[in-house]
């Protein structure tokens, strides 16, 4: 066994502590964005946190009705000349907290006045020191160097913010039955083990999603690309469509995260589309047949949610063929060809 | 000869034309905006119009220290349930301006109370109508798929914005010469043929940028993905670092664009890096020796500009190189496979 086994299957625990120790916490951060009336939120992160910022990016807009723009931290530390976010929420997600350039963004942005939030990992970090109030994860420490718990866990700190600051305790319950739903979609880990095999020799793929799932086909992408070497390319469907569906010849590998929801419709008639015109092969994760009947390889969600909630299922079958995948090639899980733990970028 | 080669060509009479004909309607647009004190941007755009949505995030951040959000057009087309964004200026990019969702987004916004600008070179088309203002892009007709001179166009309309609302005359002077080091840089061609024939097997490759030319980066990889059907995968260098440089191997092709600036010291050392260790093999963009030197295949800029306006003259070899590289593959550049010149989206 590996320790990314180990701790993909430790996220159900996870994911319990963290709200069972935060919930309070997080209305209180809450009561002061709703103080300072915040107008819009800023976000800063690098790699699989960056994927935690588009779920942001899509629950603080349509629950909080949150503008939210993905910060560009070399204007901090190459240019010199950052935007006014003064008046801005300004959050830097980082499992580290080590990376340089998402500090500088926290740092300038307090400097000017702004409300700093970090969500990180590691309380102790430069980042948690940085900006005024800290979420820590609370999943303890994470070895592997691709990041499965911490992810997980940066949605879920996510989904606890928006839903505190919409005050609302409908969704902070469904929100509350997450990790057990996380638990019963490991078991999906056999039946990835027995698919991963027909992936032995694939180079390359695509990896749809959009919505509140765009950040899940982001990050099924990055575990592919750090662990099993896969030149995988996430798309929204609808930029897809604008020009990059050309690279699809017969037989090209894409993955389509389409759980029920809002986008379901546009992205099943896309998979449709790949399937019968384009002679894609498609893995398909999805809670619906009709969906998953379109796939060589249908990866079944076992437990249904709202939408919103849908990214902290779909990305556990994505996290398990990256695993599964990994060892199908005979690569090491844990230590990746020239990746660190912590990457420090200005 | 082909539509593409006659618009790559026709681009420095398209960029001279736009400045002459909008740079006093840019600064009424521009006095529009201060008056209303906008704190932040939404920009919504898809394929190559996003790209210069990216240049925006950066020149508009630093030139303007407006901090820039990229739209999430699907809260308002799927979620039905759009930011707030009655203080912003939203600007809609679109070469057609027939997008459903670029044209959703503008046009709640507008009903919302904001200021509403549609760059676009259709003046009659729904983005237009949308929008309270419409900044045409003066290209004639686009027939070839591949979008090439509605982009550039699209850089200089940005680059007015960004230099009328900073009432930056220095900036303006400089930018009213790229339509003639546009023309320099065509030059290339010859050059860039002769390389093109090295890569007739090249299936994959990655495209690094940061910072302003980070847009360049995205819109590279595009070309090549829409007319030579290579999978070509755009980063950040900083992001690039965190996981994905697992992918590169001995021999894998990176294309990178690094004019001399503020970010060229730490994309040059990343170039070392990927040459030296990870024996990786080198397209490098660039007016500066030492990063083409690194290069088996070197673009070498002939006019060397201040790093924002680099991106329209960088993007020149990289469309060139597609462009060959279409040729050299034996496709057609005019239609490419599965794709239509006018995309609709939700």
């Amino acid at each position: 066994m590996s320790f990314l086994h180990d701790e993909i299957f430790e996220q159900p625990q996870v994911l319990r502590q963290l709200i069972e120790t935060e919930e309070n916490h997080v209305a209180e951060i809450a009561a002061l964005v709703h103080k300072r009336r915040v107008p819009y939120v800023v976000i800063a992160a690098r790699g699989s946190s960056d994927h935690a910022a588009l779920y942001a990016k899509y629950l603080l807009g349509s629950l909080n009705h949150l503008p939210v723009a993905l910060a560009t931290p070399s204007l901090f530390t190459m240019y010199h000349s950052p935007p006014r976010l003064k008046d801005a929420l300004v959050i830097g997600i980082s499992q580290s907290g080590q990376s340089t350039d998402i500090v500088s963004v926290v740092s300038g942005a307090r400097e000017q006045g702004a409300l700093t939030l970090a969500i990180t990992n590691d309380t102790g970090s430069p980042l948690a020191q940085a900006a005024e109030h800290v979420l820590p994860c609370h999943a303890g420490v994470e070895k592997s160097l691709a990041a499965t718990k911490t992810y997980t866990a940066q949605l879920v700190a996510v989904a606890l913010l928006a839903t505190s600051l919409a005050e609302d305790k409908a969704r902070l319950a469904e929100l509350r039955a997450i990790p057990d739903a996380v638990e019963k979609t490991l078991t999906l880990s056999e039946v990835v083990q027995l698919a991963a095999e027909r992936y032995r020799y694939m180079e390359q793929c695509v990896v749809l999603g959009r919505g509140y799932n765009y950040a899940t086909a982001y990050e099924v992408s990055l575990k592919l690309k750090e662990l099993t070497y896969v030149v995988a390319e996430p798309y929204s469907s609808a930029d897809f469509v604008h020009g990059p569906i050309a690279i699809v010849e017969r037989g090209f590998p894409v993955i389509v995260i389409v759980p029920h929801g809002a986008v379901y419709d546009e992205i099943t008639a896309l998979a449709r589309s790949l399937q019968e015109e384009w002679r894609a092969e498609l893995i398909v994760i999805s809670d619906r047949d009709e969906a998953l009947s379109l796939a060589k390889t249908p990866l079944w969600l076992p437990v249904s949610v709202d939408e919103w909630l849908s990214p902290m299922l779909c990305i556990i079958p994505g996290q398990l063929f990256a695993y599964h995948l990994t060892l199908v090639k005979g690569f090491d899980p844990d230590h990746p060809r020239g990746l660190r733990k912590v990457t420090i970028t200005q």
